[in-house]
């Protein structure tokens, strides 16, 4: 047996009791993490800084560096977190529906945990609490692999995981880190098919593509958010400068963030060179088409030409791509064509404009008039999130709690033959 | 472009139409269907006579060739299955749930089709139409992959589907057959991800393998069935008799046939020499374990030792392996180690004992006190069945409409931004 099949042997055996803990069991050991979390911020903070002392030798950049520190402030923020998810209802045992059989047998769907999931994600440490406390909650196990650059932050994180959830009842093999960083390891977990569920990839394209490409089991992918927002001509301009701002600047690096402002040609002379200035002056860099060139150059604001490069382009920064469409259907097919099925949204004061693009757009979430921010587990009252789906299998969108879980069927009868 | 390029872009272009058409427009071209398939007996059955004969030319089992046969009642049964598809409701545009977001926007979940459907399938040639007649009813457009060996059969059931489709108004193409049979073509297919949202293989381990091992396109996996009935020691032993023989016997190739009878050691000395009896009356092989064995050589039974091979084997055929347990504990255990997911069944009169059965037992359907035969989408009412899942993602046991369908939120505000 090799390490990765060791940890998945005794992951599918923790499973099967962990599925059968009792809602307040499972919210005792998350609570016990939580404490555990604000007892132990000296140890955080000491594996961390290893791992900050090592990515800053590497010359890796701030804003990478960053995302890999642990603050007090950060700490606090994964404890409130485990607390949120203990208080989230508990998803498995639901009877989704039932009938009868014409035979009269009782037939009902009742929810139950996906048994073992794969977690592979890069940098930021706190996946290690928020993925471990979700499968806990849904009453699964969990293989964490997280990048090498958090190596010591995450094998910390998990140890205080683990050593408080035993603590309060856990299975000790609930929650595993894969600990050795080769990336064959990455390789064999995607491929443990007798222990594993899912795989759930959390990073950049460069680990996402390589896990659908070599993977064997179940894989959900998430996060790309290629997301694009349309004002159709009768938008109503003054909320539009608010919620085109919000949707780009709030938070730029994160997957609901728009990558692409598409205005109808009639919005062109008088609202564009507004909402461009408006960008610029929040430090957005603005790539845009031929049409938008010619009436920002009047107005001496300053662009670049955006390439059909730009369209596929989730710049998770301060850059927008504006393009000027004909109309509705021209909006819809230029999002259906380049989008990553994310988030997408419309302002417009026009039902038929609405109907037509909630209708046609493919994606996970479509707004009318709202921001595209507001794709997220926490925003959506999923008590959490384990990433956000941009597939149409199992789960689309923001998956909390309920996307942790499937089904089993249980027939009751007495005696029936067919 | 290759030629599955093809195929796949322009499902993808038939697809965005399918999925706005009414129901009352699906419904009436799987009318259209139904009735073309009769008018045409003669031409699919002059179709499947090339098939046949190359079949028979080849040395193809009986059995094989049974199969791929055609037959007037066939025909009528494939109508029919398409006019009870018109007939189901349609899954597409029902609101799953819907909620307020505390800042005033009304967020809806609702059914949308899942987009193109990959459908792999070996053998039977009524799958095309099955299939297809599904996904038309779901909003999907389908691409059909069947084995060489029925190509005459499927290439004309699919030209009378699309000519009957077309008058009727479908989408030209919504319903396509890779009428090419190299097998680069599947590999080509599983890894069309810019085109289609699933595949769905339907056929033997090999072919499952192949798809799941090589596929970048999600998969589900159907139908592995290797099932297990286990008498409890306060079962109801006349209804034993009958259920495990209607499990067993009725329709021995199917996968929700059992596979293995486990019986619990009280059981031995009165009811197993009766049941094996039955069992061996009605044609079916036996093949023991030690304890088993030696009340049979008693009794003067002919049975076969089972080896752990016979415990990890779909024998889809009349022989069933019968292995004696300690209690429900040791039947779940041997049903978790051995099962495929798949159709598990308990016979028990104690509540305790078919709670715990219904609990531990990991599969998509979990009988008490019935056979494991139902086990299938149109006895579950769902209006068809494109295969029954043994998987945990998206959908797990028989799938029907609703497994062929996605979902999107669509999130209405009036200005809100984060």
């Amino acid at each position: 047996m090799t390490y990765i099949d060791q940890l998945g042997a005794s992951a599918k055996q923790s499973a099967k009791v962990i599925a059968t803990l009792s809602t307040a069991t499972k919210n005792k050991i998350l609570v016990a993490v939580a404490e555990e979390l604000l007892k132990s911020e000296e140890e955080i903070l000491t594996a961390n800084a290893k791992d900050l002392e090592l990515a800053c030798s590497k010359g890796k950049k701030p804003a990478y560096v960053d995302r890999l520190a642990l603050t007090s402030e950060r700490i606090i923020a994964m404890a409130e977190g485990v607390r949120e998810i203990a208080t989230a209802s508990d998803p498995i045992g639901i009877i989704d529906t039932g009938w009868l059989h014409p035979k009269g047998m009782e037939i009902i769907q009742k929810r139950v945990p996906l048994g073992v999931i794969g977690m592979i994600f890069e940098s930021r440490p706190n996946v290690t609490i928020d993925a471990a406390a979700l499968a806990i909650k849904a009453g699964n196990a969990i293989i964490l692999r997280g990048g090498s650059d958090a190596i010591y932050s995450n094998t910390m994180l998990k140890n205080i995981f683990v050593r408080a959830g035993i603590a309060a009842g856990m299975p000790p093999a609930s929650v595993q880190l894969v600990e050795q960083t080769e990336r064959a390891h990455v390789r064999e977990l995607i491929s443990l098919n007798n222990y594993i569920d899912v795989i759930i990839p959390r990073g950049g394209k460069g680990l996402k593509s390589f896990i659908i490409e070599h993977a064997t089991v179940p894989v959900i992918e998430t996060g790309a958010g290629n997301c694009h927002l349309y004002v159709e001509k009768s938008a109503d301009l003054e909320k539009a400068y608010a919620i085109i701002l919000n949707a780009k600047t709030q938070r730029p690096a994160t997957c609901n963030t728009i990558e692409t402002l598409l205005l109808d040609y009639e919005l062109l002379v008088a609202f564009l060179p507004i909402i461009a200035q408006k960008l610029a002056d929040a430090g957005v860099v603005l790539a845009v088409d031929l049409t938008c060139m010619e009436i920002l150059n009047k107005h001496k604001i300053i662009a670049e030409h955006a390439t059909s490069a730009d369209y596929k382009t989730e710049y998770q920064a301060l850059k927008i791509t504006i393009v000027a469409v004909g109309g509705v259907e021209d909006a819809i097919n230029h999002i259906n064509t380049y989008g990553s099925g994310h988030s997408e949204a419309i302002l417009t004061e026009k039902m038929a404009a609405s109907d037509l693009f909630a209708q046609e757009v493919d994606a996970s979430s479509v707004y009318i008039n709202a921001s595209t921010r507001f794709t997220d587990g926490a925003e959506f009252g999923f008590g959490g999130e384990i990433g956000i789906s941009t597939q149409k299998l199992h789960a689309r969108g923001p998956m909390g709690l309920r996307a942790l879980t499937t089904y089993k069927y249980i027939i009751r009868g007495n005696g029936q033959i067919r």
